[in-house]
């Protein structure tokens, strides 16, 4: 209707199919102007992510809902008119949370018992059917618990040293308080502790745990861990110092089961010169089991196929193949894009450049590039493309998590950079659902993909 | 607790209470820092909104609510240790919504009657106990009602012009549609309508009305005049397609009463060189009527006080004083703008400057400025002082509706611009709540008008 409207009013600034491929006189600003706008008028992003979330919802690695979003994903690329769609095998952990997933203070002397909000980290051994009571002794660094020496011995190890709130890029902030989570159990297993709390990674103050993948050593015993709410890490850290010794009980059913096949999903439209040459948009399907995984990264799976799909739907035709790929398994130790770069290693076609969107479906700013400088140049050089939707910051470092196997093979990597303020607020939690998405903010992100693809896709990056 | 954590592992860069004033190595950027800090590790925004929207909640001019607002912002500058906190009486307008808002398709031969949502525009007349029933006739502009002629006689308007979406700038998108909420009721009563009904000017989708001032002629009759919901307008443009005569009811109680006292709420750290000349922080403290008012404009007045508290808990000295002002009435015709200037005008001080916050709590991009191009500038050369926030961005021309008049008394008027692409998806509709509110992005904006008015006070605009 509003399409029609705006058309029928002269407001619309170029129809949607002219075949810009056969007109030598179109200019990349007027492409970028065209998909901006044909996306603002007509964007699918926010509609595919609905479906996504609402009819499929959070997808771990190896559940059922990972295998109905990898179908959702073929059924959609084909849908939009992607060519030569495409599972590719990939095997996957199969950890499954289950159902029991409690932490309790039994002995607080002011309040008596007092229950913790606390997700299960993935990968965690569970306890037995009577859980752990232990102690809890805080710390905030993996160094200081290899210093408790014997005091950890059949303690509960309470991670809480907070993200800083003061880091403005919060990816860094979070970078300041992941290994607590990644590797807590191994160094508390070390001293003898019997299970980890880790405060969650957010600056928010809430009561929802964040989860996330933790590690393993198979030299040191393994034990249960689990994410704590802030607002939690914060009662039990008041109640340690108050009470003489503050007693938990942890009780988890989380079971890990054999690795399990899952697969990547891929598609394309193919270049109409050299075909066997790659610009890649990449996004990982798979969520953790907490709200929607709307953010992360449900919003970059639907900018790769929107980005695509407003390519095609302007018929631009690139000299150059543009493949989307929804990669399996990020979340659970970054499974589907090795196995998609050691495809491209044995068997090719040359990827010259791959774009990544894991960062939320936030407002752009630009992208962050991989490559020597005189590429990073090339790529700056095109940014006068972006201003307009004020997506000009092209800056040297970054990637993502899936392409960075492609890296080592000379393909250029590229991180699609957005506004990082909210992000961890939803970060592996019950809060990343759909409703904290913003239509036209997911939308600029999907708009930024496909110029920069189609331009790269153009011009290469030589 | 994070405070005192973070303090005693040594991660405060900056502790509170240096005397910045009394050493002269203390730079603009080591002052930025500090500020960015505080405001990150124990910032007061976020919670003074979570106040102002729960406990007070919307804040027309004229209601209780209001007052009640009024009476927190004096408690709130003093509690903060605020000088000179006082009144400054303004006569606003008293207009009540009622308790009847209907408008309902009475004749749609598929679907029979179908209630609409709409929302009174603010100043409207009610309609007679049984309402209004008249045929509804859609219209695109004033310009196409007054070619309606007889036309539109006995008719009610429907104005179904949507703001562009493809506009980046969103408040250039609402400025593209709003003629038809101000001025369309008196468009329509010239050619003989009865009542009119204007499509919600948001780019979303949704099912809320959102409403705001509309205006009359007092050469021309005085018609009712709502906003319909988008979801809504599509449908009845729908259906006055398809149907013969769409008939439409409408009732409205909403009444105006004679104009009220109410106040500015006015506070300030004084200059400790030269009092007398100011740097106004400003911002609105009535809202609309739906929702709490939390991006329009209770966020503002949050990042007034808190860019004045941060100062104060640093213990700087401004050689000029900081003021803040809470403008009373802005939504309902700018009035406590107005007043304010004219006393500067009779009594002075000399405003230097003022900074107004009117845009959303959003992320902050950089400040508009409205100035001859030398202080722009001058102003442009301290961006090195909101690179880090990402608020580095100053362009020439803007202000506020607030503090436009003193630009008028030589006072150079600068906007705080900030990430547009949600403000309008809950302005002026019950969807302008707390929880659309993000504790970073609203103190970021306080920390950039702190730094800002703390660099006007110390280095003045010449």
């Amino acid at each position: 209707m509003l399409k029609n409207f705006l058309t029928a009013t002269g407001m619309l600034i170029l129809t949607f199919n002219i075949t810009f491929a056969q007109n030598e006189d179109i200019t990349f600003r007027d492409i970028a102007i065209a998909i901006t706008n044909t996306a603002m008028l007509e964007g699918k992003a926010y509609s595919m992510l609905k479906e996504l979330c609402y009819d499929i919802g959070s997808r771990l690695s190896g559940s059922p809902q990972a295998a109905a979003a990898i179908e959702w994903s073929r059924q959609t690329m084909l849908k939009y008119g992607f060519e030569d769609v495409q599972l590719q095998p990939v095997m996957v952990p199969h950890w499954v949370r289950g159902k029991i997933e409690e932490a309790t203070i039994i002995n607080a002397s002011i309040v008596g018992t007092v229950p913790l909000s606390i997700s299960a980290l993935g990968g965690s051994i569970g306890t037995s059917d009577l859980g752990i009571v232990a102690e809890a002794i805080e710390v905030h660094s993996l160094k200081e618990v290899a210093s408790l020496g014997k005091k950890a011995q059949g303690k509960i190890v309470f991670y809480n040293r907070p993200m800083d709130p003061r880091t403005m890029n919060t990816f860094a902030g979070y970078g300041g308080a992941v290994n607590q989570r990644t590797l807590g159990a191994i160094e508390a297993a070390k001293v003898g502790a019997v299970a980890v709390l880790v405060r969650s990674i957010t600056t928010r103050m809430d009561h929802v745990p964040h989860t996330g993948l933790m590690l393993y050593d198979k030299n040191v015993p393994r034990i249960p861990a689990a994410a704590i709410s802030t607002i939690d890490a914060e009662l039990l850290s008041k109640l340690i110092k108050q009470e003489d010794k503050v007693q938990v009980r942890i009780r988890l059913d989380c079971k890990t089961y054999p690795d399990i096949q899952s697969f990547n999903v891929i598609g394309e439209i193919p270049g109409v010169e050299t075909p066997d040459e790659i610009v890649l948009l990449g996004a990982h399907l798979d969520s953790w089991d907490a709200g929607h995984g709307a953010h992360d990264d449900g919003a970059g799976c639907v900018q790769v196929i929107e980005a695509l799909r407003l390519l095609r739907i302007l018929n631009l035709k690139p000299k150059r193949t543009i493949r989307a790929v929804h990669f399996m398994c990020e979340e659970f130790g970054i499974r589907g894009g090795p196995v998609y770069a050691d495809s491209v290693k044995k068997n090719g076609p040359k990827h010259i450049a791959a774009i990544e969107a894991d960062r939320g479906g936030f407002t752009p700013w630009g992208f962050s590039v991989s490559a020597d400088s005189a590429i990073v140049e090339k790529i700056r050089r095109w940014s006068y493309l972006f201003e307009e939707i004020g997506a000009a910051n092209i800056f040297k470092g970054g990637g993502g998590p899936d392409i960075s196997p492609l890296n080592q093979l000379g393909t250029v990597t590229i991180g699609l950079f957005v506004d990082y303020h909210r992000y961890f607020d939803y970060h592996h939690s019950a809060n990343d659902t759909f409703d904290k998405v913003n239509e036209r903010e997911l939308e600029l992100g999907a708009v930024a993909m496909a110029i920069l693809s189609y331009v790269l896709a153009m011009e290469g990056v030589e």
